[in-house]
């Protein structure tokens, strides 16, 4: 059983690996604005970009393990707004702060975008990291420093890089929950001609890898990622299939930005291989229950 | 005349700056604890540290251009401080604040400590970003992160990569500044077998390599070096030769560090042809007026 800061317990990926810390018999402590709804044995209610007070109460809690999943992400806006600058800054705080108190293991997410896309399957050690927004930049300069700052004072870190990711109770702005509702409400469902392969796992799945990383003593950067990218056509297909609608798709009426490349896929051998973790649940499987999900809410 | 934003402006490189801003009809803003001799148009005292502080100060000064040289520099301890954490932090607070403010042009101090050492000369394209240390990455972490967001916002920045500097008014703990005090006291002075080659520079030669990086359109990373690098026994021998007490010099006496590789030397062509700056002040002469300037101060 060890002590366990999670930050961003009460956003999409934290939300299900609470859980599963729980579960594990860790003691989980909450650091955030907002209380989680699992029985967490604290919430530490806090602003995290305000830097006193995160020193103030990460000094107290005293935990040996940091899951740090907060950051800012609002759908669309995420990728360049300048919040990203205080998120790193937050996030140097946060990471002091808990070594300072005596830390030995932390995990940050980061993500397939601080790659370069484009090339072959994105891999931690052979492809370069070259973000292509202030999102990547931001994740990818904060990991650097962060994987320096570990080194110098002994202490055990690593970075989930998160790639495509679904599920139950993920926001609008985000492709599967958007399809969902669309499709769902009888909606016309504009998108993209839809060829481009993204590699997509259900959030319990990322959820799970984060926890094994955090357990793990693997350091450096881990993607999060199934291997198998999927065309986001069939993707959004498969919401269809279980949500009707499927003639309210119009494929190719909205143009692929410049940017998207026609594959983004995870080479997975770090996560599999070293931490032993692998994603548990079918894309169809998991397509299925988040439209449930979605059938279920109130419309609002 | 553009007013101008100095950070570190009573600090080494900071001192020769601020009178060649002034020199040129700059309107300069010192902004930090201690206020400069020279006669800035204002000093606003604020801990850089303290981001209320200098979000409020930055917003009021309305400055169009920005040179950051403040950082922590305490000799030895530098490298390896978690206060590196905290500069890049306070230069992130620092560069969104000048430029929600209205900033235009921003030029941040680097270091040849970014680059993986060890190959041939340092190149700003060519030559991977792979920093051995703390004070290193959390340089090269912060440059990555604020070419991002000033590409994102349409600022235009850039980063003098500084490499090895000596002149008047150094801190004692650095290798120009302890030969000249140890040799002119007649002290031994120990030092490494001198072998391998570095890339000095003036410190008013950088200096003036910063404004006038600061004056042109150039983005991105630029050296800021020779181009030639000179073995430090000839440095130190060179000092010898004005404070005499050659003698006392034991080359050899101390273990150069693993890590030490044999040269370290810019490659100055960004400098010299896109920028436009060429150093001015001869080894010899440079070396000569910094043992002169020990010479007058009065033991301590």
């Amino acid at each position: 059983m060890s002590r366990i800061l999670v930050t961003g317990a009460t956003g999409f990926i934290g939300r299900s690996a609470v859980p599963l810390l729980l579960e594990a018999g860790h003691e989980v402590h909450a650091l955030g604005r907002s209380r989680p709804d699992a029985p967490v044995a604290a919430h530490h209610a806090v602003d995290l970009l305000d830097a006193d007070a995160v020193r103030r109460v990460v000094g107290a809690a005293g935990a040996s393990h940091l899951l740090h999943l907060a950051w800012y992400a609002e759908p669309g806006a995420y990728w360049r707004s300048p919040a990203n600058l205080d998120w790193v800054s937050a996030s140097l705080v946060l990471l002091r702060a808990f070594r300072d108190a005596g830390g030995v293991r932390a995990v940050s997410a980061g993500t397939c975008a601080e790659y370069a896309w484009g090339g072959d399957r994105l891999d931690e050690i052979a492809t370069p990291c070259r973000p292509a927004t202030l999102y990547g930049a931001a994740k990818d300069g904060f990991r650097r420093i962060a994987a320096s700052y570990a080194e110098t004072e002994g202490l055990s870190f690593a970075t989930g890089r998160v790639f495509f990711l679904y599920g139950p109770g993920e926001k609008r702005g985000r492709l599967v929950a958007d399809a969902a509702r669309a499709l769902l409400a009888g909606e016309p469902f504009p998108t993209s001609h839809g060829r481009q392969r993204r590699d997509f796992l259900h959030v319990r799945d990322v959820a799970g890898a984060f926890v094994a990383l955090l357990g793990s003593s693997v350091s450096g950067p881990v993607n999060i990622g199934s291997g198998a990218a999927v065309p986001v056509r069939s993707l959004i297909e498969a919401v269809a299939a279980v949500a009707g609608g499927g003639e309210a798709i119009a494929f190719g009426a909205r143009q692929l930005a410049p940017s998207e490349p026609d594959v983004v896929e995870a080479a997975p051998g770090r996560l599999f291989d070293e931490v032993g973790f692998r994603p548990r649940i079918a894309l169809a499987d998991g397509i299925a229950e988040t439209v449930r999900w979605w059938r279920d809410r109130p419309v609002s």
